[in-house]
């Protein structure tokens, strides 16, 4: 592939300024900067981008009726899009059909999102009361007044991500035997110059005159635009200018954005003070590494770059092969303008990435037959501009199809849709949409979002980018040290190498303490670079380098080229690379909120139906009463869960029954023991409840813990344990 | 206990500017903080410190004829300190006392060093390549350069610290159901005002006067002197000089620092230019948190810090009930100046902290009777001052006579102890190091450092302090919020309540906007605070109080005091604190060097002996050729292993079967199964290597992946695998 889309910020940034790092045109390493980004990965979405609604659901043809002629007016605007680029039309015109789709795909997933069912039940204020209360997690240093988009996870929520990282681990690094790495989050600055994170890392943002109060220039934009739009007198013409910002507000400059806010006259929306024009604000937290102050440093922003700066080491503990992944799990930093959205939009946050280095022009994947019958919701680039809503089909057929580009990226899109669904996504509020890009008229990349329906619409969790071989050639080139790889050739062939030819003397004369640096410079050179100072010094007997800042004249006395062809059977390539990449908070998040429940006709029992997997305990122990005889056998039977590593939960708080089930079921625990004073008989037998069933059965306690393990670990199902012991029959009652 | 102390640092971070905060004396809490503290709790100690040797093998008689009159002599001078203290004498004697003592604990100490049996085959540079080489871990950045102090984990060192963690969260939080917290590392300022670390997390350095390169005060003038005492002909008063400043340089103040520095004429070590006057440099990152550059934050030095400002959450979640533990396992930062000792001093850490809150008044542990009966080697301060070396002895009799404060305290220790030699720390090589304070004149605490043995010399690991109430009032008296639990009193008592009564009307008009915060300083003032405002209230009829840095005025008008007695059945109390504090990175290294062995002459076959619970893979699959037949052998181990969660690595390489054991050896794994051409033979078997012995069984591909599984996991010893299966005999060679 010779596009090459970066999008630095990965899933769980999902931002305005997402720095698209692309390559300009084929066959060129190039990259090209579009000025300002899309956004809303997530936010913008959040409200509005909630297209195709429950993607596996039936599709109702009443709604259909309604949305037929919006789809249409996109897919029109589509066309046009897709002729004006085909053309090869001038920027300016596809920049405005592109302008004029957005708004039409705009009204369509309004649309989509006002005639989607509705869950009554669902009340986010109380889901999120319920998740403090438990302590799953609360804003970080409360006690001193909080700080905004921190988050201290406590015994429950802390719980429930170590199991989470486990399955991860599990799933993508054992089974898939990628090599792990823990890399350091201070990040000294040369590293995130090279990735492009210090140029291009950004919100704009505008400044109260007065009191220095800042605000993220879009979002205040957005909010004047609306509050506007909420005037029933506006005069249509008023109207429809400000819903045309509104749909392009994710692609605006910051020229474009301060005079729109002189033209509509903004002020602070606190103070009501004049505002300064929109600057840049780089995201990243910098620090000084050492003593001097001279070290200029950040904290990451993301786990990646620590796997390519470490890619040598690794090509090697791999012999020297490739295809191989690399993976880190680890926190990442972004300081952001104004965080909000709880969970889902903060400063500091666990991520999980994978790096799959591969050969870029054989992105077959082996295993990739294990995945390719998985019946997967899409919503393909083309889909959306044809106004079309999401399809299911397998992986294998999207492959073939040559939606998903090619197997290794459809097998880690097949192993995403299984690790997420395990760990408690519910499939029907989930879908990978591919990242159509604002600037469709200047390249072709393939990027898929596993994104998650909430309350706050579709989130993007994972990101799954074919990022061709953009990464470990920026370091490259900014260390001059070599970062690629050996392929064994089918046949051997014939190559032509150009080489320069250096007199080494000639240059340590001319520029003396510098000499070193050039020759370095010069001797780090790729082929068509040094085919370029041929070209130059043939022509204007002269050709400038820059090396560290400074400009030097290389003349035909320095450098001579020389050309040879020689037989060769392997090659060295630079690796594409295939990028999974989680945000853990948000997956949790998600997670939450799939797996929030109310018990019928009881407001009060409110909980979570997590999965085993990541309950944060697997089982809860509750004697009936404080006697201390019970006492002997809810040892026995915590001794006996500690054994198999089950984690658990002794409530012996006291409170009916019914009481301590409600409160077990509030931190998600799927399994109960509880000892009572039948237990007190030989042999000693208790109760086993599942907590989403609330079915009971009695089985000896000898036999309890290992039945619990069976359940907790997957080897057994509740009907099964279910058909196999008597069940214990007694009504619940939360009194 | 009513003495603090409180060493914020902990055991990864071990320096000279331990922040001691200590309650000055009985009854109060006004905390008194030394100018500057003790350091070496590892880095002097690494050099000069390593009394006793291996602390649990026999003591030689002729070592220890030389070394008794060095005893005698650290004996003599302990009891001069003793004595000053006891008669309260001049602190400026004290002072003198205790720098001849430690002149004399130095020379003992050498002593014992130098008399050491060393370990002829060690090589830390060989074992450190060995760890570079297989990716255990390495420098961070290295392509850019390289920063120091910061390092990467390769997939082995990762799947190391993985496993280690994993055990440790096992060991701790889920055997002992602690409440685990994932706190943020980024932490506003008034947290770390509060904690003091702003102001003392500091060491001194100078810088050069022209290139501005930094420079550790303590290290500058240790070097300088160490360089000095090497010259022969050193007059025997300038000599007697050095070694003495040389005994007391951690406990030297900045003016001191600088005259010894002028005294001796001492110049940059690298460029000979000036330098500086030493300054403090605070050892915390700063970053500034949100787009005004107004909310000033650091990364957090310790992990303590996050539980607890989160008590009061965790607390309820408890259910309000005393005793309980938190812990957190996360990433700490430390700014050193110049860090150095490979992966002992860095920049960025993790850690493990556990805080076990408790009523001060019952230190008792009810699980203690477990670890009494285990005998650990013991270096009490009571011995230290004796000169006399490590005493090994149970828990049980170390409480019984208060050599060890408590049996919280103790039973810490002892699953500390079990936790580290179930890892690979070898006991031999392990003690618990009492804390001597330099002030033994001010104060007494409890405080032990589990310490490991190696190359760089006796190495903290694992603090273990009880540190009073300390923390949490601190961020009571900062925030205003009361953090303290209720206690169930054993009888009713009856308390006198002294209240503050305020006339707000007259407050609020005396104070204007700055009366409320009045107010809340005045409800919130504890016993001590409101006695001494009625005194003055009495006797000056004035009272100031300091209130967000200003001074109000209080006068009787304002406030008057009422006394009334109550009955009461609980108390409030301030918890106490024992914590518990792991370096991992630490304690990783103690393990390398505790677990590297060469086979016998062979030097070529290094590798790491670590036990199976944190060895990154636990087995290896090695096909002996690239048959396809083989191939179907591999794949279904492969698959079986994975299906019991038992990490192993596939090892096709080709090359012999002797290089690719020594291969996987020297990345730790302890069993390999080797599938040969007998193998293909029905019904199919395979061989099973361990690590250690190199002894090797045959047994049935079937029955093979469960036998690795129950000896990774403990369930079976190696043992009696061997005594079960046929023996394999077969050369083993690495050519």
């Amino acid at each position: 592939m010779q596009f090459g889309l970066r999008l630095v910020t990965q899933a769980v940034l999902c931002k305005t300024q997402r720095v698209l790092l692309s390559a300009r045109s084929l066959g060129t390493s190039n990259p090209r900067f579009p000025k300002h980004q899309p956004e809303n990965w997530f936010s913008k979405r959040g409200k509005r981008l909630t297209s195709a609604g429950n993607t596996m659901t039936e599709v109702d043809p009443k709604v259909e009726a309604i949305l037929q002629p919006l789809r249409d007016a996109v897919k029109q605007q589509g066309d046009i899009v897709r002729k004006l680029k085909e053309e090869k039309a001038p920027e300016i015109d596809i920049k405005r059909a592109v302008a004029d789709l957005k708004t039409k795909k705009k009204a369509l997933e309004d649309k989509e999102l006002e005639l989607e069912p509705k869950d009554a039940q669902f009340d986010r204020v109380k889901m999120e009361d319920l998740l403090k209360q438990r302590f799953f997690y609360d804003q970080a240093f409360a006690i001193y007044g909080g700080v905004n988009g921190l988050y201290d996870f406590g015994p429950m929520g802390c719980a429930m991500k170590a199991n989470l990282l486990n399955a991860w681990r599990k799933h993508f690094i054992l089974e898939e035997q990628m090599l792990e790495v823990d890399c350091s989050m201070l990040t000294p600055e040369p590293v995130l110059i090279a990735s492009g994170h210090v140029e291009r890392f950004s919100d704009y943002m505008v400044k109260d005159m007065k009191n220095g109060q800042c605000f993220r220039a879009d979002h205040l934009i957005e909010a004047h635009l609306e509050k506007l739009l909420t005037d029933k007198k506006l005069a249509d013409d008023v109207k429809e200018k400000a819903a045309k910002i509104l749909s392009v507000i994710d692609g605006l400059t910051k020229e474009e954005m301060g005079s729109i806010m002189k033209t509509y006259n903004m002020k602070s929306p606190v103070s009501g003070n004049d505002l300064s024009e929109p600057v840049a604000f780089n995201l990243m937290f910098s620090t000084s590494i050492g003593p001097t102050g001279t070290v200029k440093g950040y904290l990451r922003p993301e786990t990646a770059q620590g796997i390519f700066v470490n890619f040598k080491r690794l090509l090697e503990f791999n012999q020297g092969k490739l295809p191989f992944a690399a993976a880190q799990i680890g926190n990442s930093f972004r300081n952001e303008i104004s965080p909000r959205s709880g969970l889902i939009r903060v400063r500091e946050f666990t991520m999980a990435e994978i790096e799959h280095f591969l050969d870029p022009e054989d992105k077959s994947h082996p295993r990739f037959k294990d995945v390719a019958d998985l019946r997967i919701p899409l919503h393909s680039a083309c889909n959306q501009l044809d106004g079309k809503p999401v399809q299911v089909m397998t992986l294998g057929e999207a492959v073939e199809q040559k939606i998903i580009n090619n197997q290794t990226l459809g097998y880690f899109m097949g192993r995403i849709y299984l690790f997420m669904t395990k760990c408690g996504v519910d499939p029907t509020r989930f879908r990978f949409r591919q990242h159509m890009s604002n600037e469709m008229a200047h390249y072709a990349c393939d990027c898929w979002d596993a994104e998650c329906k909430t309350s706050y619409g579709w989130i993007e969790c994972v990101g799954c980018a074919d990022r061709s071989c953009y990464d470990l050639k920026q370091h490259q080139k900014a260390t001059g040290v070599t970062l690629s790889a050996s392929k064994q050739l089918p046949e051997p062939k014939t190559v032509e190498f150009v080489e320069p030819q250096m007199q080494k003397g000639v240059i340590g004369k001319a520029f003396k303490k510098d000499g070193k640096a050039v020759i370095d410079f010069i001797a780090a050179m790729d082929k068509e670079e040094v085919e370029a100072m041929d070209r130059a010094l043939n022509d204007r007997k002269e050709f400038a380098v820059n090396v560290n800042g400074q400009e030097f004249k290389i003349t035909p006395e320095m450098v001579s080229i020389k050309r040879y062809e020689k037989t060769v059977h392997v090659e060295d390539i630079t690796p594409g690379v295939i990028e999974p990449s989680f945000g853990i908070g948000r997956i949790m998040y998600a997670i939450f909120e799939h797996s929030y429940r109310q018990r019928e006709g009881d407001e009060q029992r409110r909980y979570f139906s997590l999965p085993p997997v990541i309950a944060p305990y697997k089982c809860s122990v509750l004697p009936l009463s404080g006697k201390a005889e019970l006492d002997t056998i809810v040892s026995q039977l915590s001794k006996a869960l500690t054994n198999l590593d089950i984690s658990h939960k002794v409530d012996d708080s006291g409170g009916s029954i019914g009481r301590r089930y409600a409160r077990t079921d509030a931190i998600a625990i799927p399994f109960g023991i509880t000892v009572d004073f039948d237990s007190l008989k030989e042999p000693h037998t208790a109760t086993l409840r599942e907590r989403d069933t609330m079915k009971q059965i009695r089985a000896s306690v000898d036999e309890l813990p290992q039945i619990v393990s069976d359940l907790a670990n997957g080897r057994r199902s509740w009907e099964d344990v279910l058909s196999n012991y008597p069940l214990f029959e007694q009504q619940e009652s939360s009194k």
